[in-house]
């Protein structure tokens, strides 16, 4: 059954103290409501990360439908962390297709921007799996880390990368002072990105979405509407981003864009626009190579060359992207859905607007990448894809897991996966705290904290060391006490030899 | 598309200390797994009411596809309140029904007991509309509400009301002592439920649902099976009680009831078996009444009769229910699904078992019942229901709204619509903390503070007074300060003629 978008609606993002979150949701909803033609809508699908750490809402799903004088209205609640709007669209997308409802709302929002930075963070570090949250690892030191593991991977030098960085910073930026919806208005210029703090290396201010309050909503339809979804893909990761296989890609981006091209019979290049997960600058060259629009580990050099611009070859973030759009965790999902619907229907400013967008996708991270969703979005104009449909990538995705580390049984040295220097650490960690991604010689991977905050190359052989909380790791090199051992089995008796001694 | 249940799964419930929230619903999943006969499942749909606030634990999701080895596969997480279990199952059929699926797994848990009391009650509250709970209103307090203006509605006294509502209790207890699941496997006799803590008159500590640990788990399927789901029917009320038209029954209850009926093509005649929510004693009555299982206002006779034991015409909760079996928040609505699947499978012990049981319907409640749901379940080999098929009620249930009073024109009288003396109130509240619903003789319905901890008669004529924090009510009679007032309007003079005086 094909399912269609009514209207959509969306409050500006930015600060909004005088509402609550059900009253920003609500105002979203309504501008939805007003905008369809279709019949009353039967059921509601609401998103939000955790209102009930970010305001002290609970209840929700029933609280909004109270709200807009819908109470009697089914309602439910969806989450799967930053990636939630977008599950929203995908459980109200079920629930057309599966023939219970013949027009339902999708709505999603969050409100963060009455609480300190700190607190936040803490709240929006809970989905980061135990044991790397413990060791001090927060959501910007693991996308450091991925952005590491990228440019290490494909051989940028660190210069290359942060100048690529600075590029999709400038360019959301440029974007998002289109866009009378986005939290930031402003161009921005180079020296002000090389300028702005040093967050985790090499991750700056202008690299991390800000926090937001906001709310967006789409009401789809059974009934025929200009605009219809015809690919939902959804995937998930290992919680501990260390027990990935690959650091520099997102595997279940993947999994997840796999699905939605094939439930939509489409391809990379059947794309006019993507709106892209840029929670982390690198994220959205990263995502736009999961998803297959640009070629993998060549993704910087199109940024280089302008090619993700509004006008370029496959426009990337018109709506300024989570970085200047702003980034309200739960409705973000949804938000790149109402952005791609006006760029469709060509509802936008003439110098946001993508020409002769016909198809549009979006790609939505959940957590540190594990929980990710990708929707198709196409006009009912749009040509076919040219036929016979295959899959983007040459073998289907597998999740791998990496081997889980048996703590007592680590070895005493490995490579440096990736590291970062985070300057802001959560509470009760020095600043700066280096963190490292470690293959061990025993074959795991493991996350460790530097004996002394100094800078490493990745790649690089490294010493480990086991401390009461947690592994330190050092250079590898002078000053550098190794303990050599050899044990023999002869008979039943284990003989050993052990010699200690500095390099 | 008809939806079948595959394999089921279900930790007991209770205390289980040594398990995270996802350790405990892996359990109940790798259960539902491994007696489930069809194909691989292709998504998770999961619920908990509240991980972030009772465990820590977010990106619940994406955790538990890991735990369980199923890292890729897309995961949603659902949540309405209290009836979050039954919602799950809801995602989870729209998903099979509109063919993006073959198999899916739904799981449902909730963690609380490591928590101390007043914080379960506390993060449970959150729950309720702000005023009401800002005047101090619980959960209890408000169900407790509600069981005495059943009782006024249907002309019980105080007396046979305690009766019935025991009744209830020991015929859970006798059930859960039957249920190798129940946290609470032991008979109550009538002597330990009458000296059992008054909480909020009148419901004793024994006519509340405990502090649970538990998980639950389904394999939904495309595939034909024994069980199948034909009927899901979801409502929602105002948030606040007090906006409600009726006190004595829940309209979002009845209206979630009619449309699970209308998708089945099933009416309350059909039904062997149900598992209804029953947080609290009372409960459980309004909730069969309000399902057409009892006849309306009767359902009370109906308990004292005996005809909703397991051997009765009508068996409610064979399981023990919320009160014997726990209530997990989150989990209860899935578990319900759980025990009728089993019942209807013949997979219970003979003493529990429903003889002859093909139909069963679950009634599950979110919140003070803003978020309902209700699910029919049947085996392949049901007889069909007689047709022509008719709505349950004789007119189509509509969600009305009391007035919203404006604070400053409530009148200074009004009728006491019901009231609780809460021993065990909020924090900052004092004990025993007497509150009331009153409808002001200006059409509006508050929620007030008795000023004096005395008892009342439900449906008596009060005196409001508005305190700086809340309304206050108290006794209309001797000692009341009365207000008599004349005024006229003369040619555009306004005359007055104002006393006041003691009765």
């Amino acid at each position: 059954m094909e399912v269609y978008v009514d209207g959509v609606g969306m409050v500006p993002f930015g600060k909004h103290p005088q509402l609550s979150l059900v009253s920003l949701m609500a105002q979203a909803a309504r501008g939805a409501l007003e905008a369809s033609k279709g019949p009353e809508v039967e059921a509601l699908f609401v998103g939000a990360m955790n209102p009930e750490e970010f305001t002290g809402e609970g209840n929700l799903a029933s609280a909004l439908a109270d709200e807009l004088g819908l109470a009697g209205l089914p309602s439910m609640r969806i989450e799967t962390a930053s990636s939630t709007g977008a599950a929203v669209l995908e459980a109200a997308f079920y629930a057309v297709a599966s023939g219970a409802y013949t027009s339902v709302l999708a709505v999603a929002g969050e409100k963060m921007t009455h609480q300190s930075t700190p607190r936040v963070t803490r709240i929006l570090a809970e989905v980061i799996e135990p044991y790397e949250k413990n060791a001090g690892a927060s959501m910007v030191a693991l996308a450091a880390m991925v952005t590491q593991a990228y440019a290490h991977k494909w051989g940028l030098s660190q210069k290359r990368l942060e100048r690529v960085l600075c590029r999709v910073a400038l360019k959301n930026h440029r974007n998002g002072a289109l866009n009378p919806y986005a939290q930031f208005r402003k161009e921005i210029t180079e020296d002000q990105y090389f300028n702005s703090r040093m967050i985790s290396y090499p991750l700056r201010l202008y690299d991390c979405a800000p926090i937001t309050d906001g709310a967006a909503a789409l009401v789809l339809t059974r009934e025929k509407r200009d605009v219809k979804i015809t690919g939902v893909g959804h995937g998930t990761d290992t919680l501990a981003v260390r027990h990935r296989i690959h650091l520099h890609s997102f595997a279940a981006c993947r999994a997840a864009a796999e699905r939605a091209y094939a439930m939509a019979k489409r391809g990379p290049r059947d794309v006019d626009l993507a709106e892209v997960h840029d929670a982390f600058t690198c994220f959205e060259i990263i995502g736009a190579e999961d998803l297959g629009l640009l070629e993998e580990g060549k993704g910087w050099r199109a940024v280089e060359k302008g090619r993700t611009e509004i006008q370029g070859e496959i426009p990337i973030n018109p709506s300024g992207g989570l970085k200047a759009r702003g980034h309200p965790v739960g409705a973000s999902g949804l938000a790149q859905a109402v952005e791609i619907v006006w760029q469709l229907r060509g509802e936008v400013d003439q110098a946001r607007q993508v020409k002769g967008a016909r198809v549009g996708l979006l790609h939505s991270i959940g957590g540190l990448a594990n929980n990710n969703l990708v929707v198709i979005l196409e006009r009912e104009d749009a040509p076919a894809h040219a036929l016979p449909w295959e899959p983007v990538f040459s073998k289907p995705v597998e999740i791998e897991r990496h081997h889980r580390p048996d703590p007592r049984r680590v070895s005493k040295e490995g490579v440096l996966d990736s590291y970062t220097v985070l300057y802001v650490p959560p509470e009760g960690f020095p600043s700066p705290l280096v963190l490292g991604m470690i293959t061990t010689y025993s074959g795991q991977r493991i996350l460790a904290r530097a004996a002394t905050p100094t800078t490493f190359r990745v790649g690089e052989r490294v010493a480990i060391e086991k401390g009461d909380d947690a592994f330190y790791f050092m250079r590898f090199g002078l000053g550098q006490r190794l303990t050599f051992r050899i044990t023999r089995k002869v008979k039943g008796w284990k003989l050993g030899l052990k010699r200690k001694f500095r390099l």
